[in-house]
């Protein structure tokens, strides 16, 4: 039995509260993880404030956790205690579905997510089942790497989804949490990026993070085109973005992803789309291979979310300025 | 020098009248054609029409042409007089651009249309750059062939560009001139083939091409699920259709493929698009290469348009009866 001592909204938008519950015994898949550092990301915001209708309270958030292996359950034999792991938004899958069966499980119909189906890592501890917890290299501080495994995983495999090699010219559209990992990975692998971004001191952060290029957002438009055609851009705006103007700007074949879901439905006109034969794409985080992939990667290429700490004991302080879009660019609240 | 007779419009939506013109010299690079049969495609109404606001008068109508070689410029090695030939929608590309050089011409910047930048098949004659000039397999007949060369390659091309490889579950929406060819594609290529069509006529017609299963459109919404989520769905209803319905039928990885060109932007929802990462792209007529392999797999799988011929003289009749959406399901031309 573990006494979890967390942090919970107890009803849509509340402010976290200390509370705690007991973990009675680990499921024979299971790993129990003491957190060390949790990130903070959007979706733990929309689920205290139930913007999506299925949170359940007392609701505790935290979903880019990196902590260490305490316990394993006696199915469990690629984790054991005192690894070092990170967990990221999915907690579960069927294991039996086409998508699982192909190795593409966060696309499963019974996907289970950390904070969804559970208790997130706002907490001293939180047990998962253990194919969804990743050791991680050396090379990634533990302060830092938790938006890798939520934020970063997802622009990574949105990337790759969307068809990144090496030596593509890639944009990317916001310079957030999720924006500004994107520029590191497109850029760290040989790939040639430009950044869209509404400031003059974001478009010069972009070019420290590795962007060739960064082009001004005026009035919701792209103020000037790149100098050849783009083959990918990744979309991590979290507000609606005319479609049109940045098609326009992609090659033949060219491919425009989305990894944020604006509630309201995009307008797509359908020429721009045909005479070029390019693509309209989603994709949400990654599969398990994808993350071991993305985490080597990060490690071997220097890439790391630029994140503010806090004790997790100011988890409110920190969520206010989450939800005020003044982190630059990742939260993370340390145990 | 030779004579060409042909049918014309000489202004916008007008009755097409015989008209002549003469062919000085051929270009060293190009092949001139004597025209046997001739389909008639939507694009030649909406050039006639001037729907796209680009239409030149004279302007002689007509890009699904099959016809005999009569003679070749001194630069052309691949065709010789006597060779039973196709013509599509493609007349010319720039030969040096990067969609070129990597084959794919058709999505060339300066691509030139047979009936955008010259004159077409609903004529004795014709002459275009040997390179969109393609010989034709014997087990063709020349009366049937003609659709192959336009509606034919853009859905093939489009089936080809979203995936479709043996043992897919593909979709196709309508069943007009470019569905009835691609219900025969996809599953005489060893696909599993769903048509969606408005009538119960259709449905069984849709059987008898070829399909597994045929799902009735009410309401603009497909009446029922199909059995398992499609891999591909092809749209070629002229008209626009709602999206979320559809796309809520795709597996995982799904696409969902235009090649009619609504001229009203769709509305996409992301949420579908992005927890299944589906894609929604376009696709326009097809290369050079995937033309050559359309023909031989048509004549290996005995895939052919069902047409409805008429002698050119009575090009306006036929085209009246393209209009008002009566032929089953092309209409072809005899010279």
């Amino acid at each position: 039995m573990t006494q979890v001592e967390a942090y919970a909204a107890l009803g849509p938008g509340q402010p976290l509260v200390p509370w705690s519950y007991e973990i009675q015994q680990l499921q024979p898949n299971e790993v129990l993880v003491r957190v060390r550092a949790c990130g903070i990301c959007h979706s733990d915001v929309h689920m205290i404030d139930n913007d999506w209708g299925f949170a359940r309270y007392p609701l505790v958030p935290g979903h880019e956790v990196v902590g260490e292996v305490v316990a394993v359950g006696p199915l469990v034999t690629h984790l054991s205690p005192g690894m070092r792991v990170g967990i990221g938004w999915q907690r579960s899958s069927c294991g039996q579905c086409e998508d699982c069966l192909r190795g593409q499980d966060h696309l499963c119909d019974q996907s289970q997510g950390v904070i969804t189906h559970g208790h997130g890592g706002f907490a001293s501890h939180l047990a998962v089942d253990a194919r969804y917890c990743f050791p991680l290299p050396n090379e990634l501080p533990t302060e830092a790497a938790g938006p890798l495994l939520c934020g970063g995983i997802t622009v990574y495999s949105a990337l790759r989804a969307a068809g990144m090699g090496s030596g593509l010219r890639i944009g990317i559209i916001g310079m957030g949490g999720l924006g500004h990992m994107a520029i590191q990975f497109a850029s760290r692998l040989g790939n040639h990026v430009t950044a869209f971004t509404t400031t003059e001191a974001k478009a010069r952060e972009a070019a420290q993070l590795g962007a060739h290029d960064a082009i001004l957002i005026r009035n919701d438009q792209p103020s000037r085109r790149p100098d050849r055609p783009l083959h990918i851009i990744l979309n991590t705006a979290p507000v609606p973005t005319p479609v049109e103007p940045y098609l326009d700007l992609l090659a033949s074949d060219g491919v425009l992803c989305y990894v944020g879901a604006p509630t309201a439905p995009i307008s797509v006109p359908i020429f721009p789309l045909l005479v070029k034969r390019r693509r309209i794409m989603g994709s949400p985080i990654g599969s398990r291979a994808t993350i071991l992939e993305m985490l080597e990667n990060a490690a071997r290429f220097g890439v790391l979310p630029r994140v503010e700490t806090f004790p997790m004991s100011k988890v409110n302080d920190a969520l206010n300025r989450v939800r005020q879009n003044q982190v630059r660019y990742r939260a993370v609240l340390l145990a």
